[in-house]
């Protein structure tokens, strides 16, 4: 099957489909058995995101079982700033810790964007291996955290629920701010070019922490990145679609896909699928936006929830997908019933 | 100066003044000494709100200090559902505790929506001294959660991060959920109606987690209660105008302002003024929206911002507030400064 006539990718050009694509996010992950044992021959989290056959395998996984119609890149969004020279480590049951970034000479010990690369290596080989091991009709994803989502760990050297430290910086100390999500820009860009010419058919920019920017700094700190990243991977790769998720833009996600320049949008579960086919669909294929609690719950509730979201969204371009990650605790029978309400 | 001259009023009535009134949700709060202060005199927490004298006495404090438009009864969400007949207690540092609902059997324990206000009627007796209390121009607010927001904490027995447990109600048990959902709203109406009875010249309706709602299931639990909720309370006390708070409804902002009869929509932090100016404040008086965080930061960023909002909200009716309520660090003198900056 030639590359245009992959569902995925008929969905991104626009193409309203009787049957949506379906893939979910994290489907490689801690529910799967298999992905269990991966892991835990990988030896740490980082080992596993660096070994390509390993990291190749467990993308794999979720694609032999299930059929899903895109495969997503294994990696961490935090490998970029580890490539620019960060202290990176993930604790068991904590997540990760980073050295952090919040001066002018935290900023000036980090490399340079074009120096990422022998750091990433290992993620580029692990795109080449997919692309040759996926099956045909099955679309490859690379990916790439947003700028102001990577910035928010840099900075506060790890998760936080409210990313306060990096609205503080935002706030205290903009020259800083602006440089290093200027720094994680630039990066982003040579990363996930590098993923495309390893293999990479489309790309995907998480935006996770979109919804804790305030919303006068909407525009900047998350649709002016994602513009300059779209526009620079278009000028170097025409007609690879990017799928952009500004996870709890709520009425941003309108202006998001009117001025980003991205092929899809991805929804979180908040937002109304009704609102979402007016305002977001309109423009651009839509992505998402089932809860990924229903995959713990599973019975009617899903079933229902699954066949209502594809009915939603289908008067236009959509790919079937969560709002969010699927959890640990997802059983994965219900990946299946899911994926019967979808495809009949 | 008689009622509907008051500034706070003259804007939910749908007056674009040429300075907003302004007022800070959780205005009594840890951030002021003198609050603290009473807290200690006051014994727990709940000491504290079941205690009229001193109830009334935090409510007052910033007003003394501030001399905000609007005057917020001191009470706490949670004492719907402990009138209803749920065990509930705060724990210093980790927040409150209560008895869960989760079947049929739990909900037959309660206690019916009428029988709510022989526990309540400490604090119809302090909307009493605080209508006698404050300053003419002054308006006094009283307040309730919203039914969603409220079955969350009465589901899980205490607050989470993501609301699971209450979705997974909602999923699995939908009887039980609905009718919970009932119960409180009838419970809320009637609270909301006495607190008017009692003095406040107008309620807001707190939703603190709309967010967490599924975008589908938006409509039908927080649109649809607050709806009938604004249509008791016309009913019975018509022209008392209710502000309504769906935290974190995103693109639902326009539809809940659209359909629930509120006069006036508290938005969240997060939701970009432009936006809101054009989808919300064309219908309704809109509330808010400086980020909590520059109220900790201060300086430039907090004057830029806080006039920023102002402009944005210019076109139409505005009460300035902030996104979220003040936290404890913020400084006290930073308030002082937001107020110059709105007040000129």
């Amino acid at each position: 099957m030639a590359g245009p006539n992959k569902p995925m990718l008929r969905a991104l050009a626009g193409e309203r489909l009787a049957t949506p694509p379906v893939w979910m996010m994290r489907q490689a992950g801690r529910y799967l058995p298999e992905y269990r044992a991966t892991r835990a021959k990988a030896g740490s989290f980082l080992d596993l995101c660096y070994t390509p056959e390993l990291a190749a395998e467990v993308t794999l996984q979720p694609i032999r079982r299930y059929g899903f119609d895109a495969a997503i890149l294994f990696a961490d969004i935090l490998l970029v700033p580890q490539a620019l020279g960060a202290d990176l480590r993930f604790v068991e049951g904590e997540g990760p810790r980073l050295s952090t970034v919040t001066s002018a000479a935290d900023l000036a010990r980090l490399g340079p964007a074009e120096a990422v690369h022998a750091t990433l290596a290992p993620v580029y080989e692990t795109v080449a291996i997919l692309r040759g091991a996926l099956p045909p009709e099955t679309t490859l994803i690379g990916f790439a955290g947003a700028p102001w989502t990577v910035a928010t760990y840099m900075i506060a050297g790890r998760g936080t629920p409210d990313q306060a430290p990096a609205r503080t910086l935002m706030y205290r100390e903009p020259a800083v701010f602006d440089a290093l999500i200027e720094r994680i820009t630039e990066a982003t860009i040579g990363y996930l070019s590098r993923q495309i010419e390893a293999g990479a058919e489309v790309v995907k920019l998480f935006d996770s922490w979109a919804g804790a920017l305030p919303g006068a700094q909407f525009e900047r700190w998350c649709v002016a990145p994602a513009r300059r990243i779209v526009a620079a991977l278009e000028a170097a790769h025409p007609g690879v679609p990017v799928i952009g998720f500004p996870r709890g833009a709520g009425g941003g996600y309108a202006g998001f896909a009117a001025a980003t320049g991205v092929a899809a949008v991805a929804l979180d579960a908040s937002v109304d699928p009704a609102w979402a086919a007016r305002e977001v669909q309109s423009r651009v294929c839509v992505q998402g936006n089932l809860d990924p609690l229903l995959l713990v719950v599973g019975g009617p509730a899903l079933e229902r929830a699954a066949r209502a979201c594809v009915e939603a969204f289908a008067g236009g371009p959509h790919v079937f997908n969560l709002g969010h990650g699927i959890t640990p605790d997802a059983d994965p029978a219900n990946v299946e019933a899911m994926l019967r309400a979808v495809r009949g």
